[in-house]
């Protein structure tokens, strides 16, 4: 009970916080953003006693080498933190623009101007660095913030949540813009997430698990990520170069993330001179090949896929290899198994390159290039604060422009309706 | 159980129904349109037979006069439907556009390609034009639909669901581009709103009651509209002649919708003089006022408003009426008692205007113009859906385009990511 009325009491100020994150101006906002970068480089020390307490803690409880490392503050990840507020501080402002203003025939003027969202609630698992960039992301948005990371950070987050207090009082904004839910519990995230009159948008980041929990219980929109099963299609006469760096990229640069290659298909006519050339470099970099029929018979190392490795997400160094008889047989294993995050063909022709861009449903479609640019910075939108597989509000990386919706604003000189 | 399998059934077709509607042409989607126009003129005979069985029962069961109305088709209501569709027909292909391309710096064009939404579901109450502007509207963004009318239109939504079907079938596209929900047990709703991976938008109409359930069970995005209590604030200096027509037009003309003005909140240079002056004419046209302490000074026959007449939504010829002290005031009212609907200034001040303008939060900000604009059609958005008075995705009329998505769409020559 006393937990319900801390959160809902939170939710309730971060609601009046972020009237006044509306109204603060471009430079009010930018300030808050560089002051935050300054004292996050000069108070580091006592922020890695803070992160020791977490590491030390996540070591004796035995979690993996991954999770201590993604746990870890060290003077790279504060460098970027700082690097990346002073970015989001050098963006336009993305609130408050007027767009589409047209003429009506009986002389109104309509168009759409920018606003915040209000209230964005983000919840999240052990990096430490999604409180600082979050908070950038939200504010340079006009949004207030309610930060719920996870209990195996909760020392650094509280430490981060104080120097971001900071840079708030500073600049005249209330320390309510940015909060940090103190309860670790998990019992805390569905207060959260029936604050529907104080929140207006959830964005959950981390494992499947946590994103199912929140999507399941929330009555509040939310933007979500379930995973990227990415496929990259080489078509009847892709250039087999082209077509090995672009696998070679997709697969091998960064295995664990979600843009990474999972599923090669390859169209039967290039296969028996495509698959052997790229085997050699896969191998190399230390890649299992699980074939279909066809791929086995080209490829002798290939280990024979399973119906359970379509569609699948390795996160590794594992690539699932299919030969397909036609580009509609490519767009149809897609469509069957693919997870609407990014999907790529190589191809030279004009017509099917078309086809493939107009047909394939994901929130990035490449056409000669790697699966691993769908992501903000790549694609130009500058930080991202997630990437959207649902079509609602956005689809594919978020940045500061998604976390803005317009309103209208109807000019006129005495218009009455008849 | 077996509910639950032909509905699970009918949203998994819908999917499938789904990829085909979104890549149909333009002109095999406008022809569905027009062809149902014509459909529904030449069987309008047959129509009106099986309206008459959903009339009658509703008289039977004692509905309200203004619920029967809703209910019954007329000549006027059908050719206003075949009407609705040759000019949805008419409107620019919302889907396959490209904006927004741009060059980065290692030669990727970056563009984004507007898309379907995939599976809409609307869910709605009596009117059953519904139907038919739901279908055509999904239909042209590119959408399968489901459509779930009320139990008391269920003989008229049947027979127009068999009309729409022709139509589709006449053009080639699939019959589960467009399918009605046969059982109108409520708990047919419950089983909807858990296909989240059959459908992507939910859209109920009707009463609170109805959107509220929708939310607090739907796992799939909800687009909605509460209520609407619109103010309008007579400014220091405001022209009494367009005040007082925005006022009248605003309360009167069609007091029963959601744009329709609830508040006056009048600043206190103009009360003694304004008031007065509109009085007479809210009283002609019937209105009752119910005013605060100082309007009932001014205003004779004013009632003293309570608590509970300020952020009320009569929908009824009554009026609250406010006197303020200053801008400040009027925003302060209307951000604690508005409903982010629609909200209007009469001012001669420019700078006041933009404030105006920049603070209020509601889907429309008037200035000088009357809160009824707020609509699909005043707007310039064509045809309407509905209208969302939360942030995500849309704010406000929702017209074809905010049935879309976009998606990114990358044209390289073989980079890759360093």
């Amino acid at each position: 009970m006393e937990m319900e009325s801390i959160i809902t009491e939170m939710a309730k100020k971060a609601r009046i916080a972020s009237r006044e994150a509306a109204s603060a101006g471009s430079a009010v906002k930018n300030r808050v953003l560089t002051d935050l970068a300054d004292i996050l480089l000069a108070e580091r020390k006592a922020l890695f006693v803070e992160n020791a307490r977490d590491v030390e803690a996540a070591r004796e409880k035995g979690l993996s080498a991954a999770m201590v490392d993604r746990l870890t503050l060290t003077d790279k990840t504060v460098e970027s933190m700082a690097k990346g507020l002073r970015e989001v501080a050098a963006q336009e402002d993305p609130v408050g623009g007027i767009s589409h203003m047209r003429v009506r025939p009986n002389g109104l003027m309509v168009g759409k101007m920018t606003i915040p969202l209000g209230v964005v609630c983000m919840i999240y698992e052990s990096r430490p660095n999604v409180t600082v960039d979050a908070a950038g992301l939200c504010l340079k948005a006009g949004n207030a913030v309610i930060l719920r990371g996870g209990s195996e950070a909760i020392h650094s987050n509280t430490a981060l949540g104080g120097l971001i207090a900071r840079a708030l009082a500073e600049n005249g904004l209330p320390p309510e813009t940015v909060s940090l839910v103190p309860i670790t519990d998990r019992a805390a995230v569905n207060v959260l997430l029936a604050q529907e009159e104080y929140i207006d948008l959830v964005i959950p980041r981390g494992g499947e698990g946590l994103i199912r929990f929140v999507v399941e219980h929330s009555r509040i929109p939310v933007l979500k990520h379930y995973k990227g099963v990415c496929h990259m299609f080489v078509d009847r006469g892709a250039d087999h170069g082209m077509a090995e760096g672009i696998c070679m990229n997709a697969k091998v640069q960064r295995p664990g993330v979600c843009n990474a290659l999972e599923t090669l298909l390859v169209h039967k006519d290039e296969a028996r001179t495509f698959l052997p050339r790229v085997e050699g470099s896969l191998k190399a970099a230390g890649v299992e090949i699980r074939g279909c029929e066809r791929t086995v018979e080209i490829v002798a190392e290939a280990v024979p896929a399973t119906e359970d490795d379509w569609g699948r997400e390795f996160l590794d160094l594992i690539l699932a290899v299919k030969v397909v008889d036609s580009l509609e047989a490519a767009l149809a294993h897609i469509a069957a198994y693919g997870s609407q995050h990014t999907e790529a063909i190589v191809t030279p022709h004009y017509d099917r390159a078309l086809t493939f861009m107009r047909r394939v449903d994901a929130s990035a479609v490449m056409v000669n290039a790697s699966t691993r640019f769908n992501d903000g910075g790549e694609l130009g939108l500058g930080a991202e604060i997630g990437i959207s597989t649902s079509k609602l509000h956005a689809f594919g990386p978020m940045g500061v422009k998604e976390l803005t919706s317009e309103k209208f604003v109807v000019l006129g000189e005495g218009q009455i309706r008849s």
